[in-house]
């Protein structure tokens, strides 16, 4: 169906208003009303691209067409984060302020890459940056700047990294220098895999990376660490960064940060401390001994998108020292000078244009405020502990991991295998074991199928473990209720 | 003034609707009314951080002090590109369906991570990329994922570039490594500087960026880039890519992409297109030849939110071989295996979190269609060659580069100045050329202080240019005039 489409220029502002109001309706039932949809899509390969056109259309559509082609094509084909099942990964739940303050920044179109193109956006960043900061119980020196993800937070901290070891990387590079020394940056076996992608991308390459072991809770073993860089260093390595986490992505372990600063400070190696999920925690003022040495940290991630109640997408990226990321970033063309003594954050990145999402993160600390999100963070980390509790006293499951934070590692292990196990010599044990795999794959498809709940799993110390993470803000004891008593209920049917 | 926020969970459905609603109205009105704010914000540095609180609320604050806050202390503080007269770099200019569409992205809140963790997104982006492709009149073989802008899809492409060196840098890294030989990337004095930014991130430095000189209209100098190549391989370097411009960000020349090519099949050099903002002239196909030996390039960034009436971000990165892209960057760890054999857009970059960016881009490519599309990029098009005109037939300015798109470079440079610089020695000339920068600085703050434009600078050839970029959806005829009354205007006051 075609439309009155003008010749030129935009749709109209009517237009606007008329399916700007259809889309708060359907998004207000959608929030309203989660349970009309799956939460993981039952669609597979090619289902949604069947339905599309090969080619682009010629003429105009009508905004009634295609809001109507979302509802039937795209939206069957969704996988629904929002949702409070989403117990998969890390969820990522956008909040009614949050969204809101989305709207705005997509209506206004703002781009903050300097101060002058909207000096509100860049000081609304910087002041929102500094109350997280505060929220956090981190002291002043800390410098923010938001990026879209850890994924890009990351990589710009081994940027920095690498040039503070005065080596001329920026000017000269590192290729065809046979005066450099290998680089090496240490990281744990359970840091995330974008710290080693960003390793591949600033040229310090996989084998740059030494992974550290963990002790028994997936923490990274600081002796086995300061072993390591000595090791090294007689090697002929030139050690240069250590990436500590709170709150790993498979178990939400808690790297030991106290301990790892000093080894960093004994070498003046760049401490990096990744946060993404877990150190969001520490806005609930009694769980901020998790974030313990990390005011000795050059740097930190921690991502309101995750754990803040914030739409994809808002990383907020800490500094102590902003002035070497702007040395190490910083390339100013005529057509981009200006000459106001502000702080441009396109000197502090990558990235040039950047979307105002300073707003959104305003409007959640506001409407929440500092002490209702605590209260939310608390009661994720609450529910947590009663998963986890009501997991030890089934003697069908068994906990895999400790649960420092609101995320539950576990398997299901009838008590009639558990039980063998115990007896069982290497032989039967793997035979037994790959059973158990086998049982929990097919436990979390059958609790995925259900489309109530959608969970993930990974592997630890070798073994499939169904993970359940909390931190979305319309999940609540129920929810996690009903995702336990699909488990056990499909435990009970799949292991006869 | 506090509301009743719930002790947990997210607010209700209920204010989201109300709010919602209000912001409908209130964007609307902010789109039929722009003349209701100055262009360029007056704000002054620290005036907007003035008045917020130092330290974040304790307490939950009403969503209507919040949005009454957003008009009377942000609102002063934007620069405004969502207006007809914001006229400066490249403007970015959110149309209605691009709106509407950015808004469901943000109620959904889908992470276009993973294939599974929502088919639709990453097959509309497979999809809407494909349209996108065809409606640049690009063969297939092209394959096309979405980044946040330009300013990463550049430093994609190098590292790829890399990566195809067969020197196993992924693994291996640079430092240290004796045997490798120091790396050329090759693009012109007019190249975007995120290009030699992303040969700082990728570790190849500065020094390993070479500058090919450009020619009177500002496209690379093939000849020269020939001749620099040989030199650096009998200087022992290592060539391996070259970055062409389709529309150069201070004049918008277009380099000699064919015969760039041709230069990079003798020397096996990946050939990277930044055609950010003028690739995407293409769209009317009367303008194809802009992407003339395109199709033998490695790779092209072309940005829809730059002239495709998308809110940022969205930029579209092609490869034509998306395996070489994979091979770069996929890094899987056990959380993230899935078993589909499907396209999983967190392998082809380096960011994991992705935003759902397709949906806009399908709610605009629908709303305008082919044709409505081309027809406003052949108006901006025909603006540009509108004011270049005026430019050429007033004896008081003149044009500082050819206009091959919808960007004019020009200045003031009235009769008496012109007359006198025909025959002044070199001392006298300078002094001119001084007085006329100034002249035109003056100008550009004359006329953005009205507010009803907004103009930035560049310098060409060492000399202070107007730069009037032309591809905002609500930029019209009477807009240009406009901006050209006023420059005239404040000229004959400023030239006294």
């Amino acid at each position: 169906m075609e439309h009155n489409v003008p010749a030129l220029g935009d749709l109209s502002p009517d237009e606007f208003r008329r399916y700007g109001h259809q889309i708060v309706e359907w998004v207000a039932e959608y929030l309203e009303h989660p349970e009309q949809y799956p939460v993981l899509s039952p669609s597979r390969p090619g289902e949604v691209t069947a339905q599309l056109p090969i080619a682009p259309p010629e003429r105009p559509e009508s905004l009634e067409t295609i809001l109507a082609d979302f509802e039937n094509v795209i939206l069957p084909g969704l996988t629904h984060w929002n949702q409070p099942g989403f117990l998969a990964y890390f969820s990522s739940s956008a909040s009614v302020p949050g969204i809101l303050g989305e709207w705005l920044s997509a209506g206004l179109n703002v781009n903050a890459m300097l101060w002058r193109t909207s000096p509100a956006a860049t000081e609304l960043e910087n002041v929102t940056l500094d109350w997280l900061r505060q929220m956090l119980g981190l002291p002043a020196g800390f410098h923010g700047v938001i990026t879209d993800g850890a994924s890009m937070s990351s990589p710009l901290a081994l940027a920095v990294a690498r040039e503070r070891l005065g080596l001329d990387i920026r000017n000269q590079g590192m290729a065809g220098r046979s005066e450099l020394p290998r680089l090496r940056l240490y990281i744990s076996a359970e840091t995330h895999s974008s710290v080693e992608k960003g390793a591949i991308v600033v040229g310090i390459g996989r084998q740059g990376v030494r992974a550290v072991p963990v002790d028994q809770e997936f923490r990274m073993d600081v002796t086995a660490l300061a072993r390591a860089i000595e090791e090294d260093l007689a090697a002929g390595w030139r050690p240069f960064a250590v990436v500590a986490t709170v709150g790993t992505t498979a178990t939400t372990s808690i790297d030991p940060v106290p301990e790892i600063a000093a080894i960093c400070q004994k070498h003046d190696l760049w401490l990096h401390v990744d946060g993404a999920y877990g150190g969001m925690a520490a806005v609930a003022p009694e769980m901020r001994h998790i974030l313990a040495g990390v005011e000795q940290a050059d740097s930190l991630v921690v991502n309101p998108h995750k754990w803040l109640f914030l739409p994809v997408d808002c990383s907020a990226f800490y500094v102590r020292d902003p002035h070497l990321l702007r040395r190490t970033f910083s390339l100013v063309p005529d057509y981009l000078q200006t000459s106001e003594e502000v702080t441009n954050y396109m000197d502090w990145g990558v990235q040039l244009g950047r979307r105002f999402r300073a707003l959104k993160l305003w409007w959640v600390i506001r409407a929440f405020g500092h002490e209702g999100l605590a209260a939310r963070l608390r009661e994720h980390l609450r529910l947590g502990q009663l998963l986890a509790n009501w997991v030890d006293a089934d003697p069908d499951f068994e906990r895999l991991a400790p649960t420092p934070l609101s995320t539950v590692c576990f398997r299901a292990c009838p008590g009639d295998v558990a039980a063998r196990l115990t007896q069982a010599g290497p032989e039967e044990a793997a035979g037994l074991e790959a059973y158990l795999d086998r049982l929990n794959e097919a436990l979390i498809e059958a609790a995925n199928a259900t489309g109530e709940i959608y969970l993930s799993g990974t592997r630890l110390h070798g073994r499939y473990t169904i993970r359940l993470a909390i931190n979305n803000v319309r999940t609540n004891e129920a929810t996690v209720a009903r995702a336990w008593e699909l488990l056990r209920e499909a435990a009970g049917r799949l292991h006869a």
